[in-house]
């Protein structure tokens, strides 16, 4: 037995020491030609081999299956596969708008903690996949309870089709984590360059496993009590009616900004941030082509969000109306923003008009089914002009929002929940799996509905944007008390990239000499010319770093 | 009275004061904190009622809605919700080469003119859609005269589905403003750098609210008169055939380059900007790497523009062999694109490629129908000649098109036009809601099917090139001759970027000093190395080589 | 006859001078503005002419046309649509992968290759797509023999559907064009940086044109031999199934992965590049920013490789479910590289993360059909261990890989394709036109059954990777003993962009000291600031304007 194990030893040993013999000839290039042939030329003998035996052992043939004739099928078999497809197909386009979100928060930030951003949104996407796999979905979309589901944790229990959708449940279930990973990443925007990875990672879990799911059931969940409100039984049947938000300005929007929000505050600004009060104002873009593209692609991306909401393509009106009313609420934002913003900046803004179109965007996400595109234009049009005066309210508040992810989600999210008390047009009542049901339509107070659906919408917002931001500022304080919420002021001198990622994101770009902490030097039209943003060469060059 | 309103003033001074003094606060960390925690106690206390309230009131329960007994479809009522899928997927496709559009032109202009680049398609996209909305989708696809249409402004009294068509109104118009709007982009390409952006405001308000529509429903409204040219009692009814443009080489492309070409005409070319005859040449692109990559999301938005334009999943075929052509003729005219621009460049040029595998996509545009995929290739790689060859043209004649739009699109786009008459393959006809229908094939030249089809195809690209032209020429001379068009030149030197919109796109990297006005430095093959771009540390840093 | 020549030559002469002279002419502003006026006054004169003949031939309308009463369509008539829409979908999403591949390499790779780099990527598009057209796709898809297809040659003999699948044969066709194109840019990932054009081109055709489409063929074509394994009268009837490779693991990405080491081997390390053994280590990436963004663009476009694979959306379940285990692997992987990278680098390490998910992604590939999502997160999370190892290895034997291709397509490749014996849950078994068979599910060993599935995929793993090891090997040392594979040294250190394709990617940013040849200075956490690397404005800096 001991002589065994000796054996085994000495073989082990044997074996060692021809891996390190295999090793150092293989860095010998010679040698690692030869072994190169050697190895290719057995593969080629094995593959021989296998073609000798395939040619000996078979018979070449009889690989026809015999078809069964087909089944008939009615109209209402095709019902539930072109409502999946639409379903998949739309929450794809919401899951792309991770490259939109990566980019517009990289190109908006310093490129001092871009690695950061990078990695914060790959990892709040990783991460939330497995947290509303293992329970996220549970206590969004589960039965249970008017506060929370109690079924499908762990997706056990799963029917073949969510509820009555008659959308495959797993084509459900991706659609709606796409929606709660852009609440996740919709949060690290306000908090970009001072958080600690480790206090990303906590948070994180409390917002992509609590909060947004929670709170989220409360909306959208089967028996949540603001899905319900207004009827007999349920909560506040006085209002009349329930809470409606079609695609989420409440549920991802203002949920994700709030808890911005939350953050931007426990955090405090980045080092070296100078407020509008202090003389100075938001730190420079680093890239403007990354951010302005990552904007597009967020546009491009939300026509899966909101007309995907639907889950239905048999309602083939409706997903047309909702992805026209997109675009025109977009198009509106983006130019109220542009022009409004042109008084105070003296400048045709590329920032503003970005997060103008977004806002828009945010916007029209709760009414987009119950709206017309006229309405969808003109409340828009007030998002857009909403949020540049929600920037400025934020730079006098001196809280630091780099990208301005609470005035386009936390405030535009509200007013277009808001938004839809007032435009919604008398026409549209509900989506269904068979088509839509407008025998019961929205009308908005300027419809002459009355308050309404204005009152539902303002208890809905008003119950969530409160919860969210108590529990939020809770949660970060509570992360903060551990010590992980805020990098150390040395690293976020350093760079929070290479304090926390080991890496700058662009190592073989020279920065120019003003890029920091401010990011970038001051451009005022008439003083500067982006020919000066240039490197001298001369030999009087010497003392690169700083002393 | 007096009073009432004394008091009111006394009170809103009080709060004013307060509100003062609660700024105060808030710029004091501890007293911020304070008043955080305050806040996000009383938010967490009305939560708490709200939750009483609710459990007061609510009896838990009875959510259950009856489900009536679902109707019995047929396939018939599938048609119309699956066309409408196809149409809208492609429609977000089409909006999607938005961010390609943004990226191939930043990446192919100068650094210092990439925020005006970028403000620009943010902004062109934002005005077509609500121009396309107000009157441009009215002017093109409602009925009327054979020159505009007359309904649908505002998209007033729009009908549930659009023509014949069965789809989704408001889904077709998203598709059509896709569209337009990449009409309008495709016209600033030609433009860029110098174009001041209240003129690029004005001159796309003509793009797209006027020139596009109008001369676009000649050939796709529903009474256009090159849509009906050929039959008996309308435009010249010895043709024998109708003008075809499946998806747009002509009315997209052709009318945004001839746009393109004659706002970069009134224009003039940059300044600093020597031609080949001047020893000079095309200045440097300055980001390849997004230049590239927005090539490439083109091709995938080409894959909406192409299949989409049959507004028919029924017609599984066609969509499919759309689709096809589509790849091959990019593929063919990419790869003769780069061997014809070989012995030019002695090098293997990437912006060439690029231009050529978009020269195919525009050239197969219009024909992709009608096409075998044998016929594509050829076309293709013609068309990738072609484009290599314009741009000579271009530069012999010292017109500054910084990214190629004209060759590209206004000459590649007639070469498309006019090979469906060589190429037609005598297979198929039309395209339909419920299938294609090949009764009447178009045949061209090549198989056999004479000069008809290529006559009518001379004609209506004629008239659409020779108007547009004449028309964007009267437009351009106009905008200038108010003085907006062209950027002052102390604008463009200082940069057009700090000059109209405050900000450069990069403000952290430094730039080399041969940065400008070229675009770079001077790369000769054999006389520069990557390793000169670079900033020495130390004079002590000479043997960065290996030696 | 020789007067006729002698005229015809004058003409040309006058014709030649004609335009001689309007070439002088159009370099004056002042005529080349006259001109341009003359030209849209002709040629709106010739608009008005061609609108009078309107005005005088036509009779205005009669365009109505009559509608023929539309057939009835029953369900099944609906199948073919829905599955065609759905794989043109998937085809468009996976040729997205594309933007995605050539980001991801960008990025990865440093500045000095990077122009070289996006040439292949587009480059090898437009090859693959030409070869699979004329060949590629007959030898993988067309019925012939066990070891390659023989029939559809130039798309010639094509039937309207491929197969039994019902599905557009060109829609098919596109979709497998895609996938194979995936393989051809996997492949050269691992050798950016010193592969010469030249043999980049030669390289292709072999990959795309042969080892692909062949091999593929065994695995996916209608008559395999390990497509038709394991039963009566085919090849190894005794191990009682077939190879299954649901969408590619081993098909694409093994392939690829492994054609990728050979390409490395033979080509051997980019110059300067120091091995850990030598006291270096990988080269640092230019771009993280890019490279994340397309490692974002693949994973969105994965859900058109995975899902679209059962070409087939009337398998709803499957779809959904497909989608599901493809984001809930990536998850998982992404995030256990993550942390087991940690302890190595001490850091959050963007690079691994991102590699990291993609591994999860190329290992759910095989399985993703036949596992559940609890499996789907075990296997992925197995996937992200594995490419950090392999990193390790590839290193340890001094293989220079700039982007991890071998890792992360080659090894989880194969780990993927193995995972489906261990974690097939016994619950389903084949997708198909119309809906799921699950009659004979396939059960992996950890579910209870037993060797036979891991002992199929074992033997298709196995004949697949050495006979592309071995054939590819040889492919590479042909091209090299043709002295084209690898740049010339001069080429090297000149940097390939320059030496190859004349232009560098970034021709006007000025690079860091330390950017050469590792691909930037050393970054160790507290010894470096990004502070540090940027240029100081000298005074002596001042007159760069044009003077």
């Amino acid at each position: 037995m001991a002589e065994g194990q000796h054996e085994e030893r000495d073989g082990s040993e044997a074996r060692f020491n021809k891996l390190a013999r295999l090793r150092e000839r293989f860095q010998d290039p010679k040698w690692r030609r030869y072994g190169y042939l050697l190895l290719s030329g057995k593969a080629l003998g094995l593959v021989f081999l296998f073609g000798g035996m395939y040619l000996i052992s078979s018979l070449l043939g009889s690989g026809v299956h015999a078809e069964d004739a087909a089944p008939v099928l009615k109209g209402n078999d095709i019902v539930n596969p072109i409502n999946t497809v639409w379903t998949l197909v739309a929450a794809f386009l919401v899951f792309g708008m991770q490259a939109g979100f990566t980019m517009l928060e990289a190109g908006f930030c310093r490129s001092r903690e871009t690695v950061n951003v990078l990695m914060e949104c790959v990892v709040d996407t990783c991460l939330c996949g497995l947290l509303f796999y293992a329970w996220g979905f549970a206590f969004m979309f589960g039965s249970g309870t008017p506060f929370f589901g109690t079924e499908y944790f762990f997706l056990q229990g799963a029917p073949a089709t969510y509820g009555t959708s008659g959308v495959s449940f797993l084509a459900f279930f991706l659609f709606q984590y796409a929606f709660a990973d852009t609440c996740s990443t919709i949060t690290s925007g306000a908090m970009i360059g001072r958080t600690g990875f480790v206090g990303d990672l906590l948070y994180s879990v409390g917002v992509s496993g609590f909060i947004y799911p929670i709170v989220g059931h409360w909306a959208w969940g089967p028996d949540g009590f603001l899905a319900t409100m207004g009827s007999d039984g349920n909560f506040l049947p006085g209002v009349g009616t329930s809470f409606h938000d079609f695609a989420g300005s409440t549920v991802v929007h203002t949920i994700g900004g709030w808890v911005a929000l939350a953050g931007a505050i426990v955090l405090g600004p980045r080092l070296g941030r100078k407020f509008k009060s202090q003389g100075g104002g938001p730190m420079l873009p680093h890239d403007l082509t990354v951010a302005t593209v990552g904007g597009f692609i967020l546009w491009f991306g939300w026509y899966g969000f909101n007309p995907g909401s639907t889950l239905s393509a048999m309602d083939f009106e409706g997903i047309g109306r909702v992805a026209t009313n997109t675009t025109l609420a977009a198009c509106a934002a983006g130019l109220s923003a542009m022009f409004f913003a042109f008084p105070k900046t003296k400048t045709w803004d590329v920032s503003f008009t970005v997060n103008g179109f977004l806002a828009g965007l945010v916007a029209i996400t709760c009414p987009c089914y119950w709206v017309s595109p006229t309405g969808s234009v003109l409340l828009g049009a007030i998002a857009g002009v909403i949020v540049v005066v929600a920037v400025d309210v934020l730079e006098w508040l001196h809280i630091d929002d780099p990208i301005g992810a609470v005035p386009v989600h936390g405030i535009c999210g509200i007013w277009g929940t808001l938004s839809l008390g007032l435009f919604a047009s008398g026409q549209f009542g509900a989506t269904g799996p068979l088509g839509a049901d407008n025998s019961a339509p929205l009308t908005g107070l300027l419809y002459g509905g009355g308050f309404t659906v204005l009152t539902a919408q303002a208890i809905g917002s008003f119950i969530i944007t409160s919860t969210t931001f108590a529990v939020s500022l809770a949660l970060m304080y509570a992360v903060n008390a551990l010590g992980v919420l805020r990098v150390s002021e040395e690293g976020e001198l350093q760079g929070i990239d290479i304090h926390e990622h080991g890496v700058p994101a662009y190592p073989e770009y020279a920065l120019h000499p003003g890029a920091t902490p401010s990011g970038g030097p001051q451009f005022t039209a008439g003083a500067y010319s982006t020919m000066d943003v240039r490197v001298p060469s001369s030999p009087a060059y010497a003392t690169n770093r700083q002393s």
